[in-house]
């Protein structure tokens, strides 16, 4: 702490972190007013204390590079715990779109501001999202201080007209967070799967992408009805239409990949497509298959960790999905040795980075500091045998208590200043969302 | 509060929660100094906020029944983190077993005593136990305030000298208990598995369980391979050699279950026996097959929540395993609507204090006061469409705030008086038992 006391510095300021440790010993950590790491290592606290302009004193912390949330739809904590435990069909038909067809702006802004903070409350750093109402997404966003890849859900559902609707909303979302001029808030392309997307649709996203450099979001083999719906309507798997309407290329991250082959992670390495792995939204959509983990690390693809959203998890917290990973895998796919807790702790962290464009998602100098700090003297952590193992296996996000965001410090010893502000406007605007489903 | 402020009564105080927000709507909740809930309704306060010694304001907080861990090895918490990510037998028989054989009576009681502060912390008031040096154990238990059954780990081995030995380590332990006198700990007899106990060893525990009404803790049908040696060894599976021995009766929890048949999970509902569902374990050694639980619920068996020991989970978060256990389910057996959240909840709750015999494990009049009071206002908890759904499916044990069994206050706030003793003592016993077994 300064000799002010503040805990939440306005505008940026250097930032020196003191003898903290981190996987790879004890460390002193400088950040400068740029956000970025400007020194790292044993000791190196003495040549750098008079410059820094903040302190935090790291013993009893443990340094981790922030987490990266690879897919969600952020501002579905609104429908956290509306409805759990039904069939698919049901669940979307019955109650997921009705309520969905009822959102508004301002409903996306609170659902949003909620999932930022309880992505900064569990040491995320930054997400990829894709929803509707981009724009007050992107607000809620600037406003928490966190890092994202917005895209708006193109879904046109091969009428012609509804197409040209999804483009110009798409067109006006990437123009409208190129005006904020906000450099932690990126435009993505969201065309929503092979299954809602016709191929004229994902040709005008792979174009677009492709001249302008716009990252794209795509739901990929999540379901086994997926597979089949497009093998009997196209001829052809999902990958390989994705593939012919080019939208496989390093710029893509594809969500699930529960029902890959491996010829098609093979494909997916030669093209460099991230994959996000979604597994606690898979088990419970009871989806009937783990993404092929060992096949997509084989091709060399990059694979990377995302919670979708609240209604299919029902919170976003990637500590506790680091933990489902490790365990589905070991489980689904018969050995306990697949996913080890540091590779877990890669795919949450530089695997999602480099996914984003963020980056290589390490404590180096150079990188942006993005940096979380955990309580190692909280019972998750104790004993500390191996560091990686309890971070994977023991602890939740709740170990937290400080989180750094292209050197700005969103949460300090777990204090956010607007936290009551947004669980106060969470609640009502999904009480009232629900009151005006119910037609009352 | 009371006008002391003293937040850890020492000795039994009556208590009112006033106001406080159950799973049956608003409630008052009168606790009288036998540890009992003596009322509970909606507005009931009025008549008993003057024989109140202890006042809980319970606006902002959502009360549940405590909840119960029938499955685990405690002391295990020392090694934590300390190998994972390996083969089975290499886990065992290069890590655990050279660990546990230099473990002592201190370390097993620092090791329990951190178990039990991190059951407290995530909102457990009970829990079932198995392993060695278990009058340290029951020492640790006592200072803590839980309520355990706890016993003995016996393997015999086909051996007799060593089944001679395991008789009398079990007995004494027996005599230690109730030599405490200490209503809320109670002896269990522990025959560790058909693989390690000879149907001798099976016998004798069945008889004292018999004679005394003692219970028993037993793992049942984890593995695959426990059936195929069984078959292979004694021509008939694990059920089938327990019921002969006279195992399997109301007083026995089996913990496990994984590779039942749809006619042993008939046989264990007629006899009464209790199960130990532990996803998060079977998950991580990647048994093979999750735990039939629709075909236990049909055959109307009590099933019941374990996390199992630290070393194959690694916490004792019974939030995190309702959640585990409801996405397991649906994964495993292909169902979004299996183990819906309110059956999770049921399961962590009055199943599991069905099974080790602490009332219904509900908040009633004349039940034993363990209620476990939840941040409602937590993010996990925002919005509260459906508290169930919340409870199992976002929030972990780090939204409880205070913990009362049998109407002694063990955690009020987050604040438990003995936490940071526990921590500096736990790791420093494990870093010593870690030091012995390296040779340095």
């Amino acid at each position: 702490m300064t000799a002010e006391g503040a805990p939440f510095p306005e505008g940026r300021r250097s930032i020196l972190i003191e003898d903290v440790l981190t996987l790879q010993g004890r460390r002193d950590i400088f950040i400068n007013t740029s956000g970025r790491i400007e020194a790292e290592g044993e000791g190196i606290g003495r040549r750098w204390r008079n410059d820094a302009e903040y302190l935090i004193e790291g013993r009893g912390l443990l340094a981790i590079p922030g987490l990266v949330n690879t897919h969600t739809h952020a501002a579905m904590s609104l429908l956290r715990g509306y409805a759990d435990d039904l069939p698919l069909q049901t669940w979307l038909s019955e109650k997921i779109w009705p309520l969905e067809a009822l959102l508004t702006g301002e409903d996306v802004y609170w659902g949003t501001r909620l999932a930022c903070l309880e992505m900064i409350r569990s040491g995320t750093i930054a997400f990829a999202d894709m929803y509707f109402f981009m724009e007050d997404a992107a607000r809620a966003v600037a406003e928490s201080g966190l890092k994202a890849m917005l895209s708006y859900g193109f879904i046109d559902l091969s009428d012609p007209e509804r197409r040209e609707r999804e483009i110009q909303a798409t067109e006006r979302l990437v123009a409208a967070i190129r005006g904020m001029g906000n450099p932690k808030i990126r435009p993505a392309l969201g065309p929503h799967a092979v299954y809602t997307v016709s191929e004229e649709g994902l040709r005008w996203c792979a174009g677009l992408s492709a001249r302008e450099g716009i990252p794209v979001m795509i739901h990929l083999a999540e379901t086994e009805r997926e597979i089949a719906d497009a093998v009997q309507q196209h001829g052809r798997r999902p990958v390989q239409i994705l593939d012919e309407c080019g939208i496989l290329t390093p710029r893509t991250v594809a969500a699930h990949g529960c029902w890959l082959d491996r010829a098609e992670c093979a494909l997916l390495g030669e093209r460099g497509v991230h994959v996000s792995h979604n597994p606690a939204s898979n088990m419970k959509l009871a989806v009937g298959r783990a993404m092929p983990y060992s096949w997509l690390r084989e091709a060399g693809v990059n694979v990377t960790l995302g919670t979708d959203g609240c209604a299919s998890n029902n919170n976003l917290d990637l500590f506790e999905e680091m933990k489902t990973a490790a365990l589905l895998q070991k489980f689904s796919w018969n050995s306990p040795t697949l996913l080890p807790a540091s590779e877990a702790l890669t795919m949450a962290t530089s695997a999602g980075a480099r996914a984003l464009g963020l980056g290589n998602g390490i404590i180096a100098p150079g990188e942006p500091a993005d940096i979380v700090l955990i309580d190692r003297h909280a019972v998750c952590n104790t004993p500390l045998h191996h560091p990686a193992s309890n971070l994977v296996y023991s602890c939740t996000g709740s170990a937290v208590r400080t989180v750094i965001c292209d050197g700005d410090i969103l949460m300090e010893d777990r204090v956010i200043p607007w936290e009551e502000e947004v669980i106060r406007g969470a609640s009502a605007a999904a009480a009232d969302l629900v009151r005006r489903g119910s037609g009352k």
